[in-house]
């Protein structure tokens, strides 16, 4: 079974399936529907796009974000600088408590996920610290299953997250404190560093870790968007959905709003698993690309963007006009089952 | 069925099997034919080379361009500037007759596929502006499917050719004027947005739209290679044929004939579905790439770049010696089934 | 069958299954072996880590690489600068003997490879010059397939070594002498061209081409790592086993060792065939990064590269920190299944 037939087969089956029937069609206009072969049933005959306003979303069905415990909407500008101190020599300390959880996530409307998590969420949460700031990451494994915390970024050996050095693997109910210089400054990642690796990435481990350079960068709104899949099959052989920041189609249901002029940050990581590569494309604009943030001058200035898993890099635009503005993977098949949204534009 | 096997099959079955045969070994030696596993008969066991030398094309055995309308050839250097005016503050209206039709294509020969194109193209035609110019361009839908028509660059959301924004879907028998500036300068494209959006892309509704920077571009022979592919079986799960600019291996049977020493600059788009990057290889030579096109100083100095989808970039280069020089995808599986050809570079 | 069902299969089934029960576990600590469904037996219970001290390899059990004839810790920094004599017009003109042959390799401790190779190893031998130089390469085809060699580079057609030009395919038992100047600086590659394309490269015939620059580059620690795969099923759908430099896991049995605070310099090729990408990830570490070699001035500075096949570039890194860190593609299968190693820091 191919993974595309496995992808029709699981929306087919889900107890979810009646939700994606809505989200599946979110492009799909009515004369198109006759146009496309398979299990797809297309939501809305009555007038031109369909989409979000299919059969389930039209009546506001979307997952239970308290039960989840956990909101895409509140991810996006949620940054942890963590508590900080300052050492003899007057560097600052920031420190952070990290938890990892066996926790089940609605990942789409009805359909629920065995996930394993940082701090009780999918991505995990946004460190943000300074170059040249002391870290310690107090990390609990509160699960079932031993995990780690791997960090990109330039550290000893000892403190890398991997198995066999250092501590090793945090068996579950242990702990273990990470503690490293920050640097280099840019947009980096961490993620759970135990084998099957794959599978420990793709249940939910991994969250963005910022290093803002010594002077910082100049203000504006903003926002992290974390690029990943769920292989709810956990057949190994790909995803059958795809977000940003935890929930699909979130931000197509919750639009992202920014204002007219100001300058928009965007934090991009991609932790996809399973797939090859990931993209980003805004649509109506283009942005500055920073690939890993390293730098202070842009590479590109472009409207698309690849990422293979471990990559990201911070993307700087402006809206020059109002308005409502779609993103999403320029792998079609990737925005049709769920790595989509809006930026909604207001004066 | 796997897609490798999948485009076996289609091989084997279709109309165009025996065209295909001589397709296939293009570059298979008699030798090598043992070598070769499943169904692919080498085509010339009478001495090098083989290939496009293959019982098929040996026999002269082309697509009917006629019958299709274009000519792959001829869309190579074919710039649609559009009819210009002077608007009242000075500035340049540039206006386009753009029209979306289902219409039958023989991409390979004796093989037909159920194309939908614009302006009776595949890919549509090559918009070119200058940077500030005000674009008018009339889009009528004479398919039997709903459509639009989606541009990669800086406009207002109403504009942007997306289901419910905006005029949103443009249906059969009707049309809307997409109205904007022209920026920013680089190389872009535009392309259907109506979902199922993987096989409205797939069918062939996609094209070149080059924004110009304002001072141009130092004077060169230029040309357009749109790569892409043709999924005949419909099963959304890959393409069983590759091509630039609509035909597989055509410049292969055409080559591009190009001027020892002379500045060559390529506009190289990628709109391939299915498959989640595509790559363009120059044999013997190294270009100077501007990716999009939004910058005068090239980024990278290359034989090979990669694109996913929707990702585009200018290739400048000076052949040095005369002779025949392979170009193709570097993902061989493109290359044998279709992406490749040839530049014929005389004095 | 799907390309990842394929991989299971064959790992079960073949010869080296044992020894693969250890290595595919390498990051598999004890508690992840119940999450983990599929045919792979969790190799070690005792502790943590499990890995590289599973079942087979902790019985010492390792390819042979008398027998096979090459030792991928050789190969790592063996460079051949070929046999150099002057010309009339004082250039230097480098010459070098290069051999296909047909030759079986031990890829996986009891698994063994019908190989197509250069110079009896995997990757092919380092060729190495400055730019300027005149280089002859006398390649002999003792095979019993048609082979070339095709260069990446600038140079005339008919030194191409593709089918139908110039000299075309070199069938067995022939020789021919590939004749043309070093350019442009960088780091290039070689490959047979003869096609099935991707079965001639699959079973190993490629190697790295590295023209200095005029003034060279800065004393370094210079290493050289080609990425590539094996498709021991030969049923073109992909890869079973992944590697640098010929022997999948051989830099986790064998640490790549290098001295703190010393710059070093690393030739990365992608070579691999049938997946679409390949990538490098450096734990614990940041380098600059060189795409293709031909400027002076790094493009990135990044902990992961993505790179399609026939792309390569230059890595520059110092270590801060003595230790042990791990590198490999950030694709986790790929990892899991042979791309993946260790640096030894040491003062």
């Amino acid at each position: 079974m191919s993974a595309a037939t496995s992808r029709r087969r699981f929306l087919a089956g889900s107890a979810g399936a009646a939700a994606w029937v809505g989200a599946l069609g979110w492009t799909l206009a009515p004369g198109a529907a006759q146009a496309h072969e398979g299990g797809r049933t297309p939501p809305d005959r009555s007038g031109h796009g369909g989409g979000i306003n299919g059969a389930t979303f039209r009546a506001g069905q979307v997952v239970d974000h308290a039960a989840n415990g956990f909101h895409p909407s509140e991810l996006l500008r949620d940054f942890d600088y963590g508590r900080t101190s300052q050492l003899s020599d007057g560097r600052t300390l920031r420190e952070w408590d990290v938890v990892a959880r066996d926790q089940e996530i609605e990942v789409a409307p009805g359909a629920r996920f065995p996930a394993w998590t940082f701090n009780g969420r999918i991505p995990g949460p946004t460190l943000r610290c300074r170059a040249g700031d002391r870290l310690r990451v107090r990390f609990r494994n509160a699960s079932e299953h031993p995990h780690t915390m791997h960090f990109h970024g330039i550290h000893p050996a000892d403190m890398d997250g991997v198995p066999m050095i250092g501590r090793g693997v945090i068996s579950p109910g242990e702990e273990f404190a990470y503690e490293f210089d920050a640097e280099p400054f840019g947009l980096h990642l961490y993620h759970c560093h135990v084998g099957p690796l794959a599978e420990h990435i793709a249940r939910g481990m991994y969250g963005t870790f910022i290093i803002d350079p010594p002077g910082g960068r100049p203000a504006a709104d903003e926002l992290v968007l974390v690029q990943h899949g769920y292989n709810t099959t956990f057949d190994g052989e790909g995803n059958q959905l795809y977000a940003v920041n935890g929930i699909p189609f979130h931000y197509a249901h919750e639009p992202i709003r920014v204002r007219r002029g100001e300058l928009v940050r965007i934090y991009l990581v991609n932790v996809l698993e399973y797939d090859p590569i990931n993209s980003f494309h805004l649509h109506g604009n283009f942005f500055e690309y920073y690939p890993t943030g390293t730098r202070l001058e842009p590479a590109d200035f472009t409207d698309t963007v690849v990422q293979g898993q471990g990559q990201r890099g911070i993307c700087e635009v402006r809206f020059p006009h109002p308005g409502r503005y779609m993103f999403h993977a320029h792998k079609t098949e990737f925005a049709e089952l769920g790595w989509m949204g809006y930026f909604e534009v207001t004066e």
